[in-house]
C-alpha cells in the first residue's frame, strides 16, 4: 500500500520536488543577465518586424518596398519614446510596474481590469506569435519540414508546458545563451552584409521569377497598416519594468540600465534588418522568412553562417514564448489575490501553484496556433491590440501618478510619460482601424468579456464572505446530538467495518436495510442477529423497487424529529486494488452522497475498504 | 433547496417515473401480437437479403443474375431446417432458450461465453444493419436525402436510444402495426407483380445505361459469398425462442405455431422478391435499393403503393433495431447476474436499470454507423459471423442435451438438432472463409476478447467476494476510539459548522492550522480563543509551503501511536447555489480525501455549507 497518495506520487512524477520558501529570490540578476532574462521577448520581435512591413508594401508591388525604411524610422522613435516613459516607472515602481499594478493604482479597477485582460491573451500570443515565428526560422532552412509546421508549433508549445509544469530553473547562466547569441548573430549578419553593401560585394538576391505586380494601390491606409505591422517590434518592451525587484540592488538603476542597452540592441538590429532587406533585394514570400533570406544572401549561400543565424533566431523565440510562461500564472496570481480569478490560479505551496496557469496557456496557443495554421502574419493583428492597451494604459496611470504625487519636476516627469500615452494611444487607434477587419476584432471583443468574467468573480467571493463572516453571531458550545445510519444491502466485512466504525460515533446507531425481495429480507434478518453488532436493523419497504427513495424518506423523517440535530450516513465504499477495478463497483457511494448534499443536516462518510486483488 | 436530489430530478424528466413491481408481467402474448413483437427482425431481413446476394453475382456481369434463384432457394431450405431445430429449443425451454442459457446448460462454460460474446456483437450490428437499410429505404423513396445517409442514420438510433431510455411500451398493439402493414405490404407487391407477369403486363426495368460487364470471373467462391450474403435472411429467427415466457398458455405451443408461421412468411416473401427481382430485370445500385425498383416496375412508378411499401419497409426495420434495445440489456443483466459483466448492468430498482445497456449499444451501433458510412452492404459482412456462431452452439447444446436426457425418442430429437447445428455450422464456415477479409475478421478478433474481459470480470468478482467473507471470522462488538482532527485555514461560518459537527463525533476533537505566514498564524490563533469552541488548535510547521504534507504527517504520526483507532478528518465542504460557482472553489476537500484514501484507518468527512448565492 503507498504511503503516500497517487496524487502525490504522480505530481512528484512529472512536477518534480518542491522547493523550500528559504530558496526563493535565491539569485538576483545583473545587468547582463538581466538583459538575457528579460529582454527576449522585446530582442525576439525583431526576427519578424521587418517582414511584416514588407508583406503589407509588397501588396503595391515591389517599388512600394522602399517605404520600408522610413516606416521603420518613425517605428524605432516611437520605441526609444516609450522607453524613456517606461524608464520612469521603473523608478516609480521598484517593486514592479506591470500595466495592472500601475492602472489599478492609478486609474482605478474599470481601467485596471481591461489592462489585465489585454495582458493576459497578450501572453497568450506571445506563445503563439513567437512559436509561429520561430517554426518558420526551421521551416526556411528546412524547407522539408514546411508541411509539417503545425504538428512542429504545437510540439514546441508541449515542451515549453512541460518544462514549465516540472519548473524550469531561470537560471540567467542558462538564458543567456540563446540571447546573446541571438545578439551576436544578428549584429554579425547586419555587420557583413553593411561591409558588402559599403565594398559593393553585395549581390542582391534575383527579383522573383512570378511578376509580382500590384494588387493594392499604395494607399495611405496601406502605409499604415504596413507600419502598425512593424510596430510588433514594440512587444515585450515592458518586462524589463515588470522584473525589477529580480535585479541586484540598486534594483531600479540596474533595471533601467538594462532597459536602456535593450532598447539601441532593439533599435539596431530592426533598422539594419530593414535597410539591409532593401539593399539586397528581399521580397517577402510564404515559404522562407525575410531573416532566412537575408541570411542567404549576405553569406552567399546555406553554409554554417546562415544556420548559425537561423538557429539563433529559433532558439531566442523559444525563450521569448517561454517568457509568458512565468509572466501569466504570476499575473493570474495577483488577480486571484485580489479576487477577479478563481482562487485556484492562486495556490501556493509548491511547484503546483501556477499549474492551472500553465496549463490554460498552453491549451489557448496550441489552438491560436491551429486555428491559424501556425502563420506568424495571421497572428500578428490580433496580438497589437492587447500590446498597445496595456502601454497606454500604464503610460496614462504614470500621468495621473505624477501629479497626485506632486513635488517640484512632476511636470517634467508627467511630460514624458504623457507623450509615451499619447504616442501608444495613437498606434493603438491605428491598429484597430487597419486591423479589425483582419482579426483584431477578435480581441476587440474578448477584452470586455474577460472584464466581466472579473467582475462576476468579484461578485461571487463578495457574497460568499458575506455568507460565511462570524460578524452578527455569538460564540458558543452547543452540542448537537447525532444520530447514524448505516444502509446495508448484505453482511459482508466492509459492512461489518462501516457499522464498527458508526458505533464510534455515536451510541444512536441503526442499520437500514431496503426490503426488496422477501426471502433476502428474512435471511438478512437472521444474519443480522450473529453481525450486527447489537445495532437495530430498520427495514423499509420499497413498492417501486427503489433503493434511493426509502433512505431519502427515512433521514427525512429523522431530521423533522430533530432539526437541530445531525444525521449521519455511514457507507462502506470499496477502495480497489487497480483503477480500473473501479468498472466493477457500483458508484453507489457517490450517488447517495449527491442526493443528500442538499439537505442541511445530513452528512454523508464513506468507510473505505481497501481490497488488494 | 430542492427536495429530491438533482441526480434523482434529472432522471425523471429523462426516463419518466418508476413502474411498481406489481405491473411487470402485466401482457401477455397472443399468437398474433407475438408475432408482430418477435419476428420484426426477422421479416425486415428479406427487406435487404435479395439484394445482398444480387450486389455479389452482378460483379461477374448481368447474366449472373439468375443464380440468385437456386442460391435463394438453398437459403430459404436452410432457414425451414433451422426453424425445425428451433421449435424443439421452444418445448425444451419454455422459461426462454437463448444461445447462451442453452449452451451454458450443455456445453460449458466456454462456449457459453463464446455465445455470449457473439450475441452481444449481434445485438449492435441488428441496430446498425436495421437502420443503414431503413435509411436506405427512405433514400430510395426520397433521393435528395441519400448524401444526408449517416445522419439520419444516426439521428434514428438517437430517437431509439431516448425512446428506451423514457421506457417504450412494448405494447403489442403497437408493434403490430409496422409488422402487418409490411407484410400485406410485400405480399400485394409479389402478388401483383406475379400476377402482371403471369398476364404478361410486366415491364421490365430497362438495363442500366453504363454497360455493366463482369469485372469478376464467376467462381464457386464467388457465388459462395452471394449465398454466405443471403443468409441475412436467417437473422433475427431466434427470437421466438428467446421469448417463449412471454406467450399466453400455452406458451411452448403457441411459441412454436408462431414461429413457424413467421417462416412461412419469411421464406414466401424472399423467395417472392428474389424471383420478381430477375423477372423485371432489376439491377443492384448504389442509390436506390432492390425493393425500391422493383416497387417502381411493379407499380409503374411512383405512386401511392410505390411509397406505401418503402414507408413499410422502413418502420418495420426500424422496428426491427428496437428490438435490439430489448435484447441486449437483457443479456447483459443475465451475463451480469452470473458474474461475467459489471454489476452496473444488473441495476435493478427502475427503469434506470438497463440504462447503461442502451448507452452503450447505441454508442457503439452509431459508431459502426458512422464508420461504414451508412452502407447496410458494408455492414452484411459484420453481422453474419455473430448469428451462425450463436446458432450452431445453441442448437449443438440441443443435442448434447437430447442425449443426457435420454428418453424413448431422443434421437431422433438429437437428430433434428444435429442437422440444424451441422448446416449452420457450415454456413459459419462458409461466412467465415467468405467475408474474413471484408471486415469479419474484425468480429473473429472482438469475440475472444469479449470472452477474455468476462473471465477477467468474474475473476475480480470471486476475489473480492473472498476478501469480503465472513467465514472464519468471529462476531464481536469491540469499541474503537474515534480521533477528529478538523483542518483549518481561516475561521469562518462554514469551519465553526464543522467544529460542531466534529464535537458531536468525540470528545477528542483538534483543529490543526497549517503555518505559512507567522503573521497569519498570529491572527489565526487569536480568533481561535473565541471561535475555537474549547477545541485545541495544533499549529503544523511546513518548511516546503505545502499544506497537505504537514497533514498526511500528522496524521500518520497520530495512527502510529494507536494503530487501532480510527482517525476521522473532518472538512468543511462548500455547496455552491449554481453549478457553475465551482469554478471559483479549490478542490482541496477532493485532494484531502484522495490523499487519506490509502490510510487504513482514516476517515474523510465533509460537512456541507449551503451557500445560497
Amino acid at each position: 500500500m503507498p504511503e503516500e497518495g497517487l496524487l502525490s506520487q504522480f505530481k512528484r512524477l512529472v512536477v518534480g520536488s518542491p522547493i523550500p520558501s528559504s530558496h526563493a529570490h535565491h539569485e538576483r540578476l545583473s545587468r547582463t543577465t538581466g538583459l538575457a532574462v528579460l529582454s527576449s521577448d522585446a530582442l525576439s520581435s525583431v526576427a519578424y518586424a521587418t517582414e511584416e512591413v514588407l508583406r503589407v508594401l509588397v501588396l503595391a508591388g515591389l517599388s512600394a518596398l522602399s517605404f520600408s525604411l522610413p516606416i521603420a524610422l518613425v517605428i524605432a522613435t516611437i520605441l526609444a519614446i516609450v522607453v524613456f516613459s517606461y524608464r520612469q516607472t521603473i523608478h516609480a515602481y521598484p517593486g514592479g510596474g506591470g500595466a495592472y499594478t500601475v492602472a489599478r493604482d492609478n486609474l482605478g479597477e474599470n481601467y485596471s481590469l481591461i489592462a489585465a485582460a489585454a495582458l493576459l491573451i497578450d501572453y497568450v500570443l506571445t506563445v503563439s506569435v513567437s512559436i509561429a515565428a520561430g517554426v518558420a526560422a526551421l521551416t526556411s532552412a528546412i524547407p522539408a519540414l514546411h508541411t509539417h509546421t503545425v504538428v512542429i508549433a504545437v510540439a514546441f508549445v508541449a515542451i515549453l508546458m512541460l518544462g514549465n509544469l516540472r519548473g524550469i530553473k531561470e537560471s540567467g547562466q542558462i538564458f543567456s545563451v540563446p540571447t546573446y547569441f541571438f545578439i551576436v548573430s544578428v549584429v554579425a549578419l547586419v555587420g557583413y552584409g553593411f561591409w558588402n553593401v559599403v565594398t559593393g560585394h553585395a549581390v542582391p538576391l534575383p527579383a522573383p521569377v512570378h511578376g509580382l505586380g500590384a494588387v493594392q494601390p499604395l494607399t495611405i491606409f496601406l502605409l499604415l497598416t504596413a507600419f502598425s505591422n512593424g510596430c510588433t517590434a514594440m512587444t515585450g518592451v515592458e518586462a524589463v519594468s515588470n522584473g525589477v525587484p529580480a535585479f541586484r540592488p540598486p534594483e531600479a538603476k540596474h533595471a533601467a540600465q538594462t532597459m536602456l542597452m535593450m532598447a539601441v540592441l532593439s533599435i539596431t538590429m530592426f533598422l539594419g534588418i530593414t535597410w539591409l532587406a532593401r539593399s539586397y533585394g528581399v521580397v517577402p514570400v510564404d515559404s522562407e522568412t525575410v531573416i532566412s533570406q537575408l541570411a542567404r544572401a549576405v553569406f552567399g549561400g546555406r553554409g554554417l553562417p546562415y544556420y548559425l543565424v537561423q538557429g539563433a533566431t529559433m532558439l531566442i523565440l523559444v525563450l521569448a514564448a517561454n517568457t509568458a510562461y512565468a509572466d501569466f500564472p504570476r499575473l493570474a496570481s495577483i488577480l486571484a489575490r485580489d479576487g477577479f480569478l478563481p482562487r485556484q490560479f492562486m495556490n501556493q505551496g509548491d511547484r503546483l501553484a501556477f499549474s492551472n496557469g500553465i496549463l490554460g496557456l498552453s491549451a489557448f496557443a496550441s489552438l491560436l496556433l491551429m486555428v491559424f495554421g501556425g502563420d506568424t502574419h495571421a497572428l500578428i493583428p490580433l496580438y497589437m491590440i492587447g500590446v498597445f492597451v496595456s502601454f497606454t494604459f500604464s503610460q496614462a496611470g504614470m500621468v495621473l501618478r505624477w501629479r497626485s504625487l506632486g513635488g517640484p519636476r512632476w511636470m517634467a516627469h508627467a511630460a514624458v510619460n504623457a507623450i509615451g500615452a499619447l504616442v501608444t494611444g495613437i498606434v493603438l487607434l491605428v491598429v484597430a482601424a487597419t486591423k479589425a477587419h483582419e482579426g483584431a476584432w477578435i480581441i476587440i471583443v474578448l477584452i470586455p468579456v474577460h472584464v466581466l468574467f472579473f467582475k462576476l468573480t468579484q461578485r461571487h467571493y463578495t457574497d460568499v464572505a458575506a455568507q460565511l463572516t462570524l460578524r452578527g453571531t455569538v460564540p458558543g458550545t452547543v452540542s448537537h446530538v447525532n444520530r447514524v445510519i448505516v444502509p446495508v444491502s448484505g453482511v459482508h466485512r466492509a459492512v461489518v467495518r462501516a457499522v464498527e466504525y458508526a458505533r464510534s460515533l455515536s451510541p444512536d446507531v441503526r442499520a437500514l436495510y431496503v426490503n426488496i425481495d422477501a426471502a433476502a429480507t428474512e435471511q438478512m434478518k437472521r444474519e443480522w442477529t450473529i453481525w450486527g453488532q447489537g445495532v437495530p436493523l430498520v427495514i423499509l419497504e420499497s413498492p417501486y423497487r427503489s433503493i434511493m427513495d426509502p433512505l431519502l424518506q427515512y433521514v427525512s423523517e429523522l431530521d423533522a424529529q430533530a432539526p437541530h440535530d445531525y444525521v449521519t450516513i455511514v457507507l462502506p465504499e470499496f477502495v480497489p486494488a487497480r483503477w480500473w477495478h473501479h468498472l466493477f463497483h457500483n458508484q453507489r457511494a457517490l450517488l447517495i452522497k449527491g442526493a443528500f448534499l442538499f439537505r442541511p443536516n445530513a452528512i454523508v462518510t464513506s468507510v473505505p475498504f481497501h481490497l488488494n486483488r
